[in-house]
């Protein structure tokens, strides 16, 4: 079935709609990316968003208006990933939306109770393309006590498992995240953790020093030389070694971080201070492979995804260090588009729910039993 | 199968519960309430529910929260029900959950769109009860162009559209309103309108004069004198013999109203202005009918619900007025119960829906066509 899966992250870049056929459904899963294209916010509904996200500046009248206007944008979505396909949207079989998340409360503080809160009205997007819409995928598995994140895990089992290697997924972010997919896995064979730093230290060192966003490709590193006394001094943060389940967040490697590094080590050059905190970067992760993986688990393939795959230098870097009996590979190498992950997953996950089976991970969410996810709205002619 | 319908009102008196037991669905359900609570609210949701209806106390962190804490007296109030029945909670088939409106915007206005929210996690009730849920049934109708209100006709229809029989029948809320079935009519056949004030008038006299509520079973107006130049004042309000569809509010018939009436007929005893205004709201009813509906639809009963039919001089006025061609019944001596109405309107309108059958009235709403109306939430154990 075609089945299309939206998504709006909290970078507020636009609406991601991936198409893709699959067949079956659970570890029988075959599925086929067709097309996926990035749908921007008009300027003023992406304001209204931003309002919508604070406690400050957000109503219940601005919500209730947004969440019909996000429908409406979420289903121009979906009609143009299948025009830009060739796809009549009479042949589309399923729409997975995430929606726009506006609040995520995982634990209980004070009168507030854990829960979360997505928007983009699934009646408005049903209606607008006559296609039935899973949508609000995390609120079962906070239901079941879980804390509605990480999703992801259930599709990456479906897409990676395999009978005959064992694999590690590394989500190369702001932080670095391993899913660990032993060979012959079962879901609860399945863990997870985050490695450190992604791409977080390298880039807020290219800000500070050489006023770029990011190292592309990985050039700048590429240049500089390996500065042992500074390698050491990252490699002693505590988090490093410190034993999984584990997970960290933007306040550990972030500004503060590389602004004591920088003065520090104040008299390296920049193209130096960059080769070695991308040096760090790739010990952090294989470090945490070592120490905790590879003593219990055979594997055969690391896969790596999200921004960090497309720095050359550093990937390289991981290729060296693991050595020749563990081969290192991009989603890109795969044929996946990193772009696309979260949009696919949401195709996937809506695709189990409409077979009526449950994809939550409860040893990645915390819940306390497998759910089926997302609730089905239909379209005016479905079920005549 | 067994339903029961949840419905929470703007009123916040409490979450309806009615279990229901249905069998088939449209025109040939039937159907029997086997039980009704009433389940309060705790003080502190009831007052975080106050803060989020209005723009300048609601946040989109108290809103994310209520979702989940309603959600959990949702399936509370479906526990008691089911327990207060004797029916075991695995008996239980199908949960329609209306949930708590928080905002309506009917129509566009500004930076606002037409659009509609209601709260109330259907995850949450569907994992606490292990039990289906179908809710949001507002959205759809909206999508499609409609109010999203009112959904009761289809109900009305279900239950009381007959083969031998034209009817009436009479809500007698606030305001006062019909919906005229004529005898084998379709869903197009139907149709409703406001005959002006209900118990708004009764009610308010009854405070400004009697420092009571409201006139309990019509004791005091029967006691008192009808005045012909206070009737036919009230009589010529533009209102009432204007030309169906007609829709009133709070606003013709509220506070002001009655005030610029009391100063007009200050020497009058206040039994007689009760005994007046309570023939001015049986007139205004009857008078519609006779204007608008029989002179085209042979009619062989009314029947009467709301808080008004607990009125015995309005329901007795209202009856001689008719004459004896007509028969007036009130919901209650049908078995059917004014409170619980819109409960078992939700059970119905999810049975509905669970069959794969639109239930909205586009005739009542505006809609530009037949939906199907909410969306269903599974819980852990279905579809394995």
């Amino acid at each position: 079935m075609y089945i299309v899966g939206l998504m709006s992250g909290t970078s507020l870049d636009g609406i991601d709609a991936a198409l893709v056929r699959v067949n079956d459904s659970g570890l029988k899963t075959e599925i086929e990316m067709i097309e996926f294209i990035t749908y921007p916010f008009p300027k003023a509904v992406e304001e209204e968003i931003v309002q919508s996200l604070s406690v400050d500046t957000s109503n219940v009248q601005l919500i209730c208006s947004l969440n019909f206007k996000l429908g409406k944008l979420f289903s121009e979505a979906t009609k143009e990933v299948c025009k830009k396909a060739g796809l009549p949207l009479e042949h589309l079989d399923l729409i997975g939306s995430h929606g726009q998340t506006i609040y995520h409360q995982p634990l209980r503080e004070k009168n507030l109770v854990p829960s979360t809160l997505q928007i983009g009205e699934p009646a408005v997007i049903a209606y607008d393309t006559n296609t039935p819409v899973i949508s609000n995928f995390r609120t079962m598995d906070m239901a079941a006590g879980g804390q509605g994140a990480p999703l992801v895990p259930y599709t990456e089992y479906v897409l990676y498992r395999s009978e005959t290697k064992g694999r590690l997924l590394q989500n190369i972010g702001g932080i670095g995240n391993v899913t660990v997919l032993p060979k012959q896995a079962t879901l609860e064979d399945m863990y997870a953790f985050d490695t450190g730093p992604g791409n977080m230290i390298i880039d807020e060192v290219c800000r500070q020093l050489f006023h770029r966003k990011y190292d592309e490709g990985g050039k700048m590193a590429k240049q500089g030389q390996m500065n042992e006394e500074l390698l050491a001094y990252c490699l002693s943060h505590p988090y490093i070694m410190s034993q999984p389940p584990k997970s960290t967040g933007r306040e550990l490697f972030g500004k503060q971080y590389v602004e004591t590094l920088l003065r520090k080590f104040n008299t390296l050059p920049g193209e130096d201070i960059l080769a070695t905190v991308t040096m760090f970067t790739a010990k952090s992760i294989v470090d945490n492979y070592r120490a905790f993986i590879l003593p219990k688990t055979d594997i055969e393939e690391v896969i790596i995804g999200g921004g960090g795959s497309y720095n050359n230098t550093l990937i390289e870097m991981i290729r060296s260090l693991l050595g020749d009996s563990i081969t290192v590979l991009t989603q890109e190498e795969l044929g996946y588009s990193s772009e696309a992950k979260e949009a696919v997953a949401f195709a996937l996950l809506a695709n189990e729910t409409f077979h009526g089976k449950p994809s939550n991970v409860p040893c990645a969410t915390g819940a306390k039993k497998d759910v089926i996810l997302g609730n089905i709205t239909f379209p005016p002619l479905t079920g005549y």
